[in-house]
């Protein structure tokens, strides 16, 4: 058996996607390699699961990785790489690199963060990766070298329990990035406006667009850190329990009136 | 202008469904209410949105409620009541009631609480209703009377900053429940299992399967509240980051070997 680590490597953006390329090409040089990624993008998907239709996986060969591509969501790539494909318990899950960022209130609708949050609900070591750049032909070559020093920092000493890593890439030449700064997640959000169209038949239809608002001024987020030429790197946790309401919620009065 | 809360309510298990007609007959004894809710099942959709293809709204008469069925996922629903339909900004915005329990892990897949959360990231009050009972003709009855103190509560005190509520009701007769428990997300999981198949031509396909596994023995939790006879209430919050990683994580050395 291999001594090298197991490393299940997924996307959002399709098995197809350039990002997911680039991170296959790094993780080679770490450990054995299994893709299992979405036959098509997935973006926006966030945590859906797909329970009320079928699943489809198919090999595909490709430069000698073991690869599968998968009609389901990203998070369906996770459930079936480790129950179904993998004959072991990876020792790292990895996702993306996304084409666009997941860094601030993304995380939420974020199909990368959320293959990677599922192998964490798994209680395997995970990280989403994300560059700051929507292109298709974006250039991922200055995110390499800090991928693998963020991955093998994971298999060498592991996550707090419950915790995965969300981590975006600035979109600058490597040259100018200042390093990895560990950060919290800004509290910025979207103001959506939806552009109202007419289809050919009188019928209106909508386009969800919008413009992020990030009012948070703190030094110490993720918005802080990609603006000032930095690599943001946020743990993130799936115990959603806002535990410093509790006391609070204890005063209310439930009887009926 | 009418003095009366505006509340908007959405779901995830489609505008027809049982649970969503008893949140609007309870809804209406406390504000005007307008509805927008999703045009098919939704369920499992987690925080998805839609992103690569167009939204439809149709109006619906229903009892003299401002009804509007949507082609989009729950978190869709909820920024199109909020940007595209309501005059004004909704005082309250409650999904559900959600065929089938969403406490625990299961928040994380729940379109339900997808919805709620939204509207939270928005800074509306909201709450997520479900109840352990995965049947069409399941008997919300028993919610009733809960649905109107703890919506009343929220209308009355608030929520705390980036918080929302995520409430599930066990599947028992009115007499025997002992009342509202505030709790924390149990730290449970799913150990899926895939039933694979083939179609009529010989291709493999899954059907994704498994069973809640709930190692967890605390008796403040979601999971213990609802085996033991309470209604579950846990609040939520959407500031992933894992505060509490951040001081070992900056011990660690990302400089390239």
């Amino acid at each position: 058996m291999s001594e090298k680590p197991l490393i299940l490597v997924t996307n959002d953006d399709g098995i197809t996607a350039p990002g997911v390329r680039t991170l296959i090409d790094v993780m080679k040089t770490i450990g054995d390699v299994v893709v299992v990624a979405p036959d098509s993008p997935q973006s926006g998907m966030g945590h859906a699961i797909t329970i009320n239709s079928t699943l489809h996986l198919d090999k595909v060969s490709n430069n000698n990785i073991e690869e599968y591509s998968c009609s389901g969501t990203p998070a369906d790539c996770v459930k079936l790489g480790i129950r179904q494909i993998l004959k072991r318990r990876p020792d790292l899950c990895v996702s993306g690199i996304n084409h666009g960022s997941n860094s601030s209130i993304n995380v939420i609708y974020s199909g990368t963060m959320s293959a990677a949050i599922e192998a964490g609900i798994e209680g395997i070591p995970a990280i989403g990766f994300s560059l700051c750049d929507y292109n298709w032909s974006a250039n991922f070559d200055h995110c390499k070298s800090y991928v693998k020093a963020i991955a093998e920092n994971v298999l060498k000493h592991g996550l707090d329990h419950g915790t995965v890593l969300n981590v975006n890439f600035p979109n600058l030449e490597k040259r100018d990035i200042k390093g990895v700064k560990i950060c919290r997640q800004a509290k910025a959000n979207w103001e959506e406006e939806f552009d109202k169209r007419q289809n050919p038949y009188g019928k209106d239809y909508y386009w969800l667009t919008g413009k992020f608002v990030n009012l948070d001024q703190g030094e110490d987020t993720d918005e802080w850190a990609l603006a000032n030429g930095y690599v943001s790197l946020v743990p993130i946790q799936f115990d959603l329990t806002a535990h410093h309401s509790i006391q609070n919620l204890n005063t209310w009065d439930f009887n009926e009136k």
